[in-house]
């Protein structure tokens, strides 16, 4: 883990998930609150912007969810930024509390973000509120009135003085997201060097986040590209395509590999796709968050349902050809 | 396209882009609204269970955004269902309205859904509102008090009687949405064959949406599948990796082809993969919108920013390695 150094700019506003995961960080590099304060912004890209200006030493954006998969607006800016790449992660539960004003009425409602009561509505109905929706969680939890139920993170609890009336009210348990920590590039290998010498090798999984953009494209392209990965025995635990000129079938691979960026094969890979043409760049390294083992799907089984193999009698069902 | 049966089951509330998503893909099949009617359901799972018990002969939902990328919950639902299929596709421009009641008063407020009231907020700024956030477009629109303007798509004004102030109004134009038509499997080939008969041949590309689950897992896996595709000569235009079971590291690829299952060369393929052991299961198989030209991605050039390739003084700066 880096050290939180001139401040964290966040996408806000204040009491969201986002900014639970800056004070968690912040926890696991052993300070109660980041050096040089929190900034909740409005966009990804003023996130980003902050990092690159030095206006803050850090960002922190979510990447990843377990139920909606990849923030794509967070990749996309990850790609479009020249001068900013992720050094941290951090993986949290999201999880929510139901929270009332101290001396609060009779409670007839309850407020959140819509799709924060999407995820309570048991909650809602086993206790007879009117559901009522408010532009975010956290602005639901900052003006909840005293007949009123608000729903958000934890967070929520401390920063607007509210009593907890219950915790971890959500329908369905488990969910999660990921959130990367930005730095400015140019000082990423330095903030890199020093999480090396403070965390334990035997026990850091570290990842590399990889832009591969191919020269030429069709047929064949991710093939030449997965089998150089193949070949140096690197393991990619995502792949996600973006489309960089939709009338040109251009893409871009953005892929998750499950090792650093100076580790031997790594190397060797890189030199491999620059040797085929490709124009390479490294959006994050960091160690994977100790606590994660990985956003698990939400899928019912192993194989999708209705999925064929070899020698099934009905084929046709499963494949339409 | 295929002839709309008895009724259309949708992602809703009525009045949203699905909702006006189902109603274009009724005039283009040359109907005014599907035989049978439509009907809003609550989830995209609803939707899905009532395709499978012939509750309704079709279902409308999101699943592909030109800002956001895959809507993941309706990949994991056609994952995870296996008696419905996707029979078709319609890509929406995402535009915003803003309407008002008749005889309004003074306006002074805007209501929307809180992603769509960041979706106009130049309109709202310009205008001097203040936002009111609302459980969903249709919900602003329906319920639009009289010194409010509510914002939501176009078939909002004709359904809640309103009058359409201006039109247009989003931020950003050209953002887009990909809906899939959905079918119970058991009927899928005799509908893709009507289909294959009212299309020209000649102006139609079709598409496969096809999930790959492979027996083993670990580097060298995608490598395999993709150099399957490579060697067949079939083009995949988007992949998606979704984990299957996280401490398995497992993992399911979601890919769409530029060919119909029946193709000699995707044919040759599943065969291929069916004898590698690979679980397959086409999730899709549909004449693309003609009007398409795939979602444009947001990215501001060709190569992402910040990358290098061979031959770069500073390939440590892109690198980190």
């Amino acid at each position: 883990m880096s050290e939180p150094g001139a401040g964290v700019a966040y996408l806000g506003p204040e009491g969201t998930f986002t900014h639970e995961a800056v004070l968690e960080w912040a926890r696991r590099a052993g300070v109660d609150a980041p050096a040089g304060g929190t900034r909740a912004l409005e966009s990804v890209g003023e996130v980003h912007d902050a990092v690159a200006r030095s206006a803050a030493a850090r960002g922190v954006v979510a990447i990843e969810s377990s139920v909606e998969g990849y923030v794509v607006p967070s990749v996309d800016a990850l790609l479009g930024s020249a001068d900013v790449v992720a050094v941290d992660e951090v993986v949290l539960p999201i999880s929510f509390d139901a929270f009332v004003r101290p001396g609060h009425g009779e409670l007839t409602e309850a407020t959140a973000h819509p799709h924060g009561l999407a995820q309570v509505s048991r909650f809602v109905v086993a206790h007879g509120l009117r559901p009522v929706p408010a532009s975010s969680n956290a602005a639901a939890c900052r003006d909840v009135a005293p007949h009123q139920v608000a729903f958000g993170p934890r967070v929520c609890g401390d920063l607007y003085g509210l009593e907890t009336l219950a915790r971890g009210v959500e329908d369905f348990r488990g969910a999660r997201t990921r959130f990367l920590v930005l730095a400015r590039r140019d000082e990423a290998r330095g903030v890199l060097a020093a999480t090396r010498d403070a965390v334990d090798p035997g026990a850091t999984a570290w990842r590399t986040m990889l832009a591969v953009t191919p020269v030429v494209t069709g047929p064949g392209v991710l093939a030449r590209i997965t089998a150089a990965f193949g070949e140096r025995r690197v393991n990619m635990s995502s792949l996600v395509t973006r489309p960089l000129k939709a009338s040109a079938q251009q893409y871009v691979f953005v892929v998750t590999l499950d090792a650093a960026p100076w580790d031997a094969p790594v190397r060797a890979l890189l030199r491999d796709l620059l040797a085929a043409g490709d124009s390479l760049k490294v959006l994050g390294a960091y160690p994977g968050d100790p606590g994660e083992g990985g956003l698990d799907g939400v899928l019912p089984d192993h194989v999708p349902l209705g999925s064929v193999v070899a020698g099934d009698a009905d084929l046709d069902r499963g494949l339409l050809w």
